[in-house]
């Protein structure tokens, strides 16, 4: 038995309260070396003389990488508490019991030995807002979807579409152009719209905030922002804004301050300057984002700044009322921010969704204290590499979707922001090599996978580009040049993701094997129980399902029943795929 | 290459700033199957062109045992902000790069495959109060200490020491005692001291609270306290205080009332009542210490009860200037209330101590923003599982204070509570069988390992007891009575710890070897080198200390020096140890 690789710890995806009655337990053992885990179990206080009186439950495999086993197994213990152990049986029948104290040949006798869930407090849980979980997110860059008032257009605005995006060139995408197409996201299906930063700013972009209390007037007023925000609301759509807290633009008017007032200017702790006079021209000499002179880094520890920014976050659920703050670089901000910003717009709308850019491990965001989720961006790389870019074979993907499935809790999980693409990187179509066939691979396993899956603007009608500014062309809306085979495809999915339970988010996602270029999996809800295959190849192929011998099934494309023989041979063609549903 | 085996996570213990300036890392591998770590690192934004510059630098081993082997490294990042990854190199020349993404043969080009510390702030950072890495505590549970004004004593109090302790009995031990043996105590050399609880309550042992604000009277009054802790202040003694959150008293007046008007009683929602009528014989219909009906578990989420007790935790703090707060079941008490009481104590006092008890693993209190340490019940049990009881053999002896080493922050090891005893448990004498050589080695140990250690009042004089109340005698003040030799023993190990800084904390403790009943340890700071060698056994012993071979040394003790032959082989008697300075 390979005791180094069993792993387990009293914190984070291995041991949490999922809700107030139910604590979700977890365990990483070496592949294929254990055949059973047994969970040893009971209350800490529940003896009978000097006897801890235990109970024993089989735990159950939820998935596997080339490396690594996971066991999972849920407990409802009476009184809120629970001391526990790991019974392991290897494949040669070799049994040992794995504590906190190490490894055991016997049950230790010694409560202390044990595992603790120590109590189960409701005021800790980990509470993710319900509605994410039914959310089909659309990412708008306002200056390029579509511009509904041309009296507001910028000196500079250019003819819709008329150039490839540049760094600098502005197309004056606005408010009321996302109004005039609610309908047509509304036909698509999507129900959660994010924008990138509307406020005042000085780039296309807006990351470089002028006034985090101001709309950039190349989008609208105030006005027109709470008439698209109730448009949305009247659709049931709801309303992701983009906060930038990470640093300001060059144009922020306590940095211009200090520009001009250097040492005596009151705004000098605002950032992290290292001494004056300061310098905005190459290096700067203080932080900033990256080393990028005009996005200076604002200091979130001195209490005014942090009083102005909680201000902001308040400031836009309260007179507003949209429905999530996206946090922009948000691992380079402080946990002690985060955890008054969660209080404070929490407390002025409870189920407000607090999504945190953070592109690598962000464990120490998802405590319950700071973000409800994260970008996923590993979930975007699995997905990329395999189905598009092709640089993961089958079972890389494999590990890597079941690693992404293992790293969180589940209450992280099914609020996850699902992306294959963003502003910030090359279009899907574009890395697929415009391969339209792949890109409906990915969009197939975006949707059949659990969390809140989001499409980048365009995306869906087959637009394509190149990294930034690439990929920020403008939304093209005659539909002659619009993918309607890909727009009806994506709003297939977003169909059944509604339609079958288990298609979509709050089912339980497992890979059933992954063989030369095709994945199988399963999704399961209750008794509904669905199989993906995927031949992820320019080949066709033929696929022997096993698991699916001798069974009726359901084609959930086409509707069509079919039994299968035994040796339930599928034949897909290139770049094909199948969803059984087994009945 | 056991890649299973090799783990890291960009948390805990694995990753933490240890100051503003500061990043720690460690990594866990197979034991014996790496020869050479290094880290791979840079700041995240540290490109040419499209090139990441990353150093690299060798990592050391800190630490193995059977199991794994614990590698480290410090950092000093300029600009705060870190990416890395780990490359190892196995025994037979393999090398593999290990990522957040996993392994790879090469180093990967792709920045997000690293692990990240995005930025270092100084308001996230783990603060532990600078004072208890020099603090030698001693335990006192008051009604056995010291009866030093029996115009107090209630009306049941015995004749000092004149029973056996029993649950019930009372001897009158008081502040006026204590305040009167505090010469003993600064004669012994300790400068912290924690009382177990003092308010008033029903029980001798005061862990069912009546009044969190009050005295109990059998102790003095609020004058006597206050006179005492200026006593200990005079002397350089610190005070800490024991507060019971978890659960209250039968007697505490909000419970009183539930009793009386039950579901109507203004103070319901003050604990966690299942159904009415309360049922306070037998089996509790309500949440409790255990099973324990006069320990009616504290609703801490409930506004009321969180503003009460913060106010306690402050108002012993603010009134009478005390050091610490020892948390009784910390870990059944919520995290959001110790993230509130750490902010409302410290607000008053910045370098109070807090203290909790869990018995377990507590790393998820050990984040910054709850305790600053736990009693160091691990570090207890190794110690006298191998010393006292020798239930554990040299190996496990190592192994397991090699986890304890490796289990939490540097910053949390360095003001862990390291305790032999406590009131909850047999005295140490007795758990070692009575034989005082062995308590020795046991006090030898716990002075040269690193934290705050403490002593359970009377240990240092020989006195014994088993559990619970065994271990709860009066102290013998009668000095004919007193083990003396113990007690200069005690005293010559504090002052060595003052005196030779290798001897005491902040100095690195690693183990050289395991070998029969022998143990050999190194500290070393600065350029002091000190060896341990222990003989744990009742027979004499030879030992090659290889790693001294024609080393001059010293014996800390007896101040000799002499010089080690090639062979360097040292005979130790029965239970025998040495403390080599290397010269």
């Amino acid at each position: 038995m390979f005791l180094e690789a069993i792993h387990h710890r009293a914190n984070d995806q291995y041991l949490y309260a999922k809700d107030a009655e139910t604590i979700h337990i977890m365990l990483e053992t070496k592949a294929n070396d254990i055949k059973k885990v047994e969970l040893i179990y009971a209350d800490p206080y529940h003896f009978q003389g000097n006897q801890w009186q235990y109970s024993q439950r089989e735990m159950y495999k939820s998935g596997s990488t080339s490396l690594l086993d996971y066991w999972k197994i849920t407990v409802e213990p009476e009184f809120r508490r629970l001391r526990y152990g790991f019974r392991c049986i290897d494949i040669n029948d070799n049994e040992i019991i794995y504590t906190e104290k190490g490894f055991f040949n016997r049950v230790p006798t010694d409560i202390n030995s044990y595992f603790c869930f120590p109590y189960i407090h409701a005021v800790d849980l980990f509470k993710e807002p319900e509605w994410v979980k039914d959310t089909v997110w659309y990412q708008i860059f306002p200056d390029r979807f579509a511009n509904g008032d041309s009296t507001i257009n910028p000196e500079s605005t250019l003819p819709w579409g008329s150039e490839e995006p540049s760094q600098t060139n502005i197309f004056g995408g606005d408010f009321q152009g996302i109004i005039d197409h609610l309908d047509y996201l509304v036909e698509l299906g999507i129900n959660g719209i994010y924008m990138t930063p509307i406020f005042k700013a000085y780039s296309n972009h807006k990351y470089d905030t002028i006034d985090y209390f101001e709309i950039d007037p190349q989008f609208g007023d105030k006005e027109t922002f709470r008439k698209l925000i109730k448009e949305c609301h009247d659709r049931g759509i709801k309303v992701m804004l983009d906060a930038v807290f990470n640093h300001s633009g060059y144009y922020f008017e306590p940095f211009q301050d200090v520009i001009k007032n250097q040492e005596s200017s009151p705004f000098k702790d605002w950032f992290h300057i290292w001494n004056y006079p300061i310098k905005t021209e190459g290096y700067p000499n203080y932080d900033a984002f990256g080393f990028v002179a005009s996005m200076p880094k604002l200091n979130t520890a001195n209490q005014k700044v942090k009083e102005y920014l909680l201000d902001v976050g308040k400031y836009w659920v309260e007179e507003f009322d949209i429905d999530g703050w996206r946090l922009d670089v948000a691992n380079e901000v402080d946990h002690t921010f985060w955890r008054e910003f969660r209080k404070a717009v929490k407390e002025i709308k409870k189920d407000v969704y607090i999504l945190g850019e953070i592109w690598h491990d962000a464990i120490k965001w998802l405590q319950g204290d700071q973000f409800d989720a994260v970008m996923n961006y590993p979930f975007t790389k699995s997905a990329v590499d395999y189905f598009a870019t092709q640089k993961m074979d089958s079972t890389e993907f494999m590990d890597s979707i079941t690693k992404v499935l293992h790293m969180y809790p589940q209450n992280v999980n099914e609020v996850s922001f699902n992306l294959l693409g963003s502003h910030d990187t090359a279009r899907v179509l574009t890395m697929a090599n415009n391969n339209k066939e792949r890109l409906k691979l990915l969009f197939l396993f975006q949707f059949s996978f659990i969390g809140s899956p989001c499409i980048y603007y365009g995306d869906e009608i087959g637009m394509d580009g190149g990294g930034d500014p690439g990929c920020r062309k403008c939304m093209v809306w005659n539909e002659e040049e619009q993918d309607k085979e890909m727009f009806e495809f994506v709003r297939t999915l977003i169909q059944l993701r509604r339609d079958v339970p288990a298609f979509g988010n709050l089912s339980n996602f497992q890979f059933i094997k992954a063989e030369g270029n095709v994945v199988i999996y399963s999704k399961m809800k209750g008794n509904q129980e669905l199989h993906f295959i995927i031949n992820n190849s320019h080949l066709q192929t033929n696929i022997t399902l096993e698991h699916l011998s001798n069974c009726t099934v359901k084609d959930i494309f086409s509707n069509e029943v079919e039994k299968l023989d035994n040796k339930a041979i599928l034949k897909l063609n290139a770049f094909g795929y199948k969803c059984f549903q087994k009945i």
